[in-house]
C-alpha cells in the first residue's frame, strides 16, 4: 500500500546523494590502489524467507539497499560478486575498500539492518590490509618490467576468486633474504599469467584467522587453474598450512544486476 | 487452479525447445569427452517442506524442472544422480558439462530460482577441468595400449562415485618424472579393473579445495572397491593429503526417475 | 478418519507379503554370513514434529514401516538398533546386508517416504563389503582353532558397537608379510575376548570416508572396552589414522520395541 | 485445565516411590566408589520452545522430571550441573553411574520423553568406567599416603570441570613400566593439589571417541587451573592427541535449583 | 499494553540501584588490574525473531538489560564490544571481570533470562584468570621500563581484538629458562607498538579449550597488524598449536550504543 510512495522517497534519496557527492573518482581510485587501505571481503547467503516475499516488497527492498550504497559511497568502495550457483556456502559477496575499518563495519551494520539485510545470513568475513610489496623491490629489473602487465587493467574481468592463506611458523622464522629468494621464484612461474590473471595481496594476520587474502580476476578460469598449479610446484608453497577452505569462486557483477536477480 | 494451464504452457515450452536445437549431439560429444571442459559437480538435499507440497505442485515443480534442462541443452550437458538412501547429506547430484563456467552458474541459478529449486539445499559444488593426460605419453606403448577399454562405453553403468583429492606440497614439488613414475605403478595397478570401472579425472586447483576430483562409473561397486584399495597401495596415495571427504556415491538415474521420485 | 481403514490395508498388506516369501531364511543366513555382501550401517535422529504427532498417526506410521520392510526381507536383511539415550548424535540405526547397493538404497528411500521417514534425518550413512578373510588363513594353526568362539553365537547379545577406521598410507605400502605378521600380534591379544565380544569387519575403501567398519556385539561392555584397549596396545593400531568419529553405540532391540518407543 | 490434577497425581507418584525405596543409600555409595561402575556425562541445550511455554506448563514439566529421577533412584546415581552462563554450547549436565549402561540408557530416553525433555537437545554424551587404579600400587608407600586427601570430601564442592582425552598411540605402546613412570611424575606434580581439586577417572575406549573422561571438583578454579598448567608440563602431557574438545564447566547444583531456573 | 507501566518499573529500579552502590569505583578498578581475576569473553548472536519485535518490544527488553547491569556492577564490571558488520559469527560480545565465575554464571543466566537475552545465542564463552607475569620479573631492567607505555591509557581505544592461544606440548617441556629467554624475544619485538596496541593476558588452561586469551585494543589496526606479524617471526611462534580460531574482532562500545543499534 504504502510501497510506491517508499519507492518514491527512495528515488528521491538516490537523485539527492548523487547531487552531494561530485568528487567521488579520486577517492575511489586512492581506495583502490594505494597501501594501508583496509580490504573486506564479506560473503552472504540469502536466507529462505526472502524468497517468499512478494514482487513489490522485494523491489522496494533492492531499492534501499542501492540508496544505501550511494550514501556510503564517499567513504568507503564497494564491489559486488555473484557466488550463486559456483558455491555451495554463499550467493553473494562485497568486497570493500576503506581506510578505517569502522568505516566497513557501520555500513555492513546499515547493510544488514536494511530489509534485505534481513534476510542475509554471513557466512564469511575475511579483512586484509594492503601495503608496499615487500620483496619486489629486491627483484631484478627485468622482472620488475614483467610485472607490469602489458595490457591495460581496463579490459571487464568476468571472474573472481579468493583464496586465503596461513603461512606455517616455519615460513616465518625464515630471514627476510631466503623469504625474498623464494618469493622470486613463486613470481617467476606466476609471470607467463601476469597478461590474464590480476592478482592483488592483502595482509590479514591478526584481522582474522589467516595471514593473506589472495584475490584474483580473469576472463580464462583455465589460466587462473594454471596459475595456481604453477604456484603450488615451487617451495614456497610447502608453507602453506592452509590454502583457501573457504575458496569462493564467484562472477563479477555491477550490484543492479545481482540485486535484480534477487528481486525476480 | 492455474496449474493445469501451467502445465500446458510449459509442454509447449518443451516442444518448441526441441524442434529449435536439432544439432544438439555434436556439441553434447565434445563437451563429454574434450579437454578444457569445465565440469561441476553439484549435490543438493531437498528440504522438509518440498513434501508438504500437494502432489499437483510437485507435479508441475518438476515439470518446469524438465523445461529448464532442455533450455540449456545447447549449453550445458547435464547429468543426473540419485544420493538418497546412500549418501547421508545429499538426495541428487547434477554432473554439468561446459565450456564456461558462467554457463554452468546461469544454470544452476536458474534451477534454484524454480519450484522446486526453492527447495533444493546446496550441499557441495565442485568444479574442475579436463585436461590432456599429462604422463600418458611417457608411458610404454603396451600400457598405452591396455588403456583402452576392451568392452565399449556403451553398457549402461549402475553406480557413480566421486571422490575428490588433495595432495600434499611434497608431490608438487616432485619433479616431473619422479612424478611420471609414480603414476605409472599407480597406472599398473589400475589395469585390471579398466574394463569395469569406467574413470574420469578433472583438475580443480584454484577453482575449490581440491587439487582433483576422480569420478567413477561401475557395475560392479566389489571391483571399484578393489580398484580403490590397490590404488591406496601404491606409492604415490602417500601424497594424498586429502582423500574424499565427501565421498559421494550414487546410482546414475535419468532425471525422470530421479524427479519423479521427488514428484510422489 | 481414514486411519483405521489405512491400518485394515497395512494389515492385510502384511499378511500377503508373509504368504508369499516362505523361502526367505536361507538368503538371510547367505546374507550374514557369506563375502561380497554389502553391510550398511544407517543412522538417524527423530525430528522434533514427530513428538507432536497425535497418537493414532504414529501408529499408523510405524505401522506401515514395519509392513515395509516385510516387503523388503526378500532382497535385503534389516537389524535394527536403539542408539537413543546412548548416543548424542542418532536415535536409532539399521544395519542392512544385500548383495546389491542399490537394493539398500531402494528400501531406504522408501524407508525416507513413509510417514515416520519424514521425520528421520539421516545423521550417518556407512557402506562396506564382507570379503574372505585375508590374514587368518597365514596364522598358525593353533590360533585359527582358538578364533572358532567356544559358546554358539545363539545366546542374545545386549550391545552393538560400530567403529569406523581409516589407515594411514604407511600401512598399505607395507608388504602383505608385514601386515600378515602385525595382523597376528593383533589377533592374538583379542582372543581373550572371543567368547564374550562377537565381531564383524567390512571393507569400505572408496564407498564412504574410511577403509573398514568394525562392527561390535556384546553382553559385557566392559569386555569390549577391554579389548579395544588390547587393541591400541598393538603396534597395527599406530596406522589407524582415525578410529571412531563416530563411534555408534546403541542397543540391540526388535523394531517393534524401538517402534514401540518412537509411537507413545 | 488438566494441569492440577497432573500436578497432584505426579505428587502422589512421588510419595509412592519414595516409600518403596527405603535402602538405596548404600546402593548409591557403591556406585559412586566402586570400580566396574560406569559413568555417563550428558550434556543439553534447551531449546528456544521452551522458553515460550507459559509458568504451569513448565512447573509441570518440572514436577514430572524429578518423579522421574526419584523413580530411577534405586539403579542409577543422578547428579546435575548447571553449565549455562558458563559454556556456550550446553545449559545443563547429567552425570550418571549405573552398574548397566542400558539402564543409563533407559533412563535418558525416558527423560527425553519427558515434557522438560521434548526440549533438550543432546550436546554431548561421554561414557567411561570405573576401574582400580593402573599404576598407583607401585608408586612409592609415600606418595600413596600423600594421595589420601587430608579433608575429608564431606565439604561442598562448587564447580565441576569435565576433560575427555585421546592419548596417542605411542602412549599405548610404551610397556607398563615406562608408562608407570610417566604417570608417577604426573602424579607427584599434581599431590599439591589434592586437598582443593578432587579428580575421578574413567576409562572410555570403545565407549565413545576418547580414551578417557578426566572429572574434576573444586571450590578453588584457580587451584585447578594451576594442576592442569603442572599437568601440561610433565612428559605423559605429550602423549595427549586430544584435550578436551570439548572442556565441560559448570557449577554443581541440585537438580531442584537447576529445574527451578528453567521454570522461571 | 502493560509496557508503559514496565518501563516506568525499570526507571525505578535502575535508580534505586544507583543509589545503592556509592561505592563501586574502587572494586572496578581491582577487577580490572589485580592478579587473580576471572575475564569471561562472551560472544552472541541475535536471532532472526528479535527484529521482528516491534519498537517498543525493543526498547522495553533493552531497558531491562541496563537494569540487570547495573544490579551486577557491584559484582562484576562488565565491558561491550559491537562485533556485529566486522565478525560473521557474533554480533556483541561482554567482557566480564569477577572475581569469581559464579557471579559471571549468574550475570550471563539473567541476561538469557531477559526478553532481549531470549533472542541471543550464544556463539563462544571463553575464560580465563589474570596472572602475575611470569617472565617479566627476569627481564633486563631496561626492557622493564620500556614496557610502561608512554602515553597514558586513558585515550579511548575504538578497536578490541581477542586471540585464544593453545601451546603445544614442546613449550610446556621446554624448562622456566629457555621458555623465558623465547618470550624475551617475544617482548623485544613486542616493544615498538607498546603506545599504540594495549595488551591484556588470561590464563585459560583447563578453563576453556585454550592456554590463554590474548586481549588487545588500539586505535591503530595496522599497528596491531604490525605486532602480530612480527610476534609470528619470533621463536616462540612455533609452539602455537593454534592461534585464533575464533579470531574476535570487534569496536568498543558503550553498551547504550550497542543496545540501541539492536533497538532500532
Amino acid at each position: 500500500m504504502a510501497a510506491s510512495m517508499m519507492r518514491m522517497v527512495l528515488m528521491v534519496a538516490l537523485l539527492f546523494v548523487s547531487a552531494v557527492l561530485p568528487a567521488r573518482a579520486n577517492d575511489r581510485d586512492a581506495l583502490l590502489t594505494k597501501p594501508g587501505v583496509f580490504g573486506t571481503f564479506a560473503a552472504f547467503q540469502m536466507d529462505h524467507d526472502w524468497w517468499d516475499l512478494n514482487g513489490e516488497a522485494r523491489v522496494i527492498a533492492v531499492s534501499e539497499v542501492k540508496g544505501l550504497i550511494e550514501q556510503f559511497s564517499h567513504k568507503v568502495v564497494i564491489e559486488s560478486y555473484l557466488l550463486r550457483g559456483l558455491s555451495d556456502h554463499a550467493d553473494l559477496m562485497f568486497r570493500i575498500h576503506a581506510h578505517a575499518l569502522s568505516d566497513t563495519q557501520q555500513f555492513l551494520i546499515s547493510l544488514l539492518g536494511t530489509r534485505l539485510g534481513r534476510h542475509l545470513v554471513a557466512t564469511s568475513y575475511l579483512h586484509g590490509l594492503t601495503r608496499q610489496a615487500a620483496y619486489v623491490p629486491g627483484f631484478p629489473e627485468q622482472m620488475k618490467k614483467e610485472l607490469q602487465p602489458a595490457t591495460s587493467d581496463a579490459g571487464l574481468k568476468s571472474y573472481a576468486i579468493v583464496i586465503p592463506i596461513r603461512k606455517d611458523a616455519e615460513w616465518w622464522a625464515l630471514d627476510q633474504d631466503t623469504r625474498a629468494t623464494l618469493m622470486q621464484e613463486h613470481t617467476q612461474v606466476a609471470l607467463p599469467y601476469i597478461n590474464t590473471v590480476k592478482r592483488k595481496l592483502y595482509h590479514s594476520s591478526g584481522l582474522d584467522d589467516f595471514d593473506f587474502i589472495t584475490y584474483f580476476e580473469t576472463d580464462k578460469l583455465e589460466d587462473f587453474h594454471g596459475l595456481i598449479r604453477a604456484l603450488e610446484q615451487v617451495k614456497e608453497y610447502r608453507h602453506d598450512r592452509r590454502f583457501g577452505h573457504p575458496t569462493l569462486l564467484g562472477t563479477i557483477r555491477p550490484l543492479d544486476d545481482i540485486l535484480e536477480l534477487f528481486a525476480r
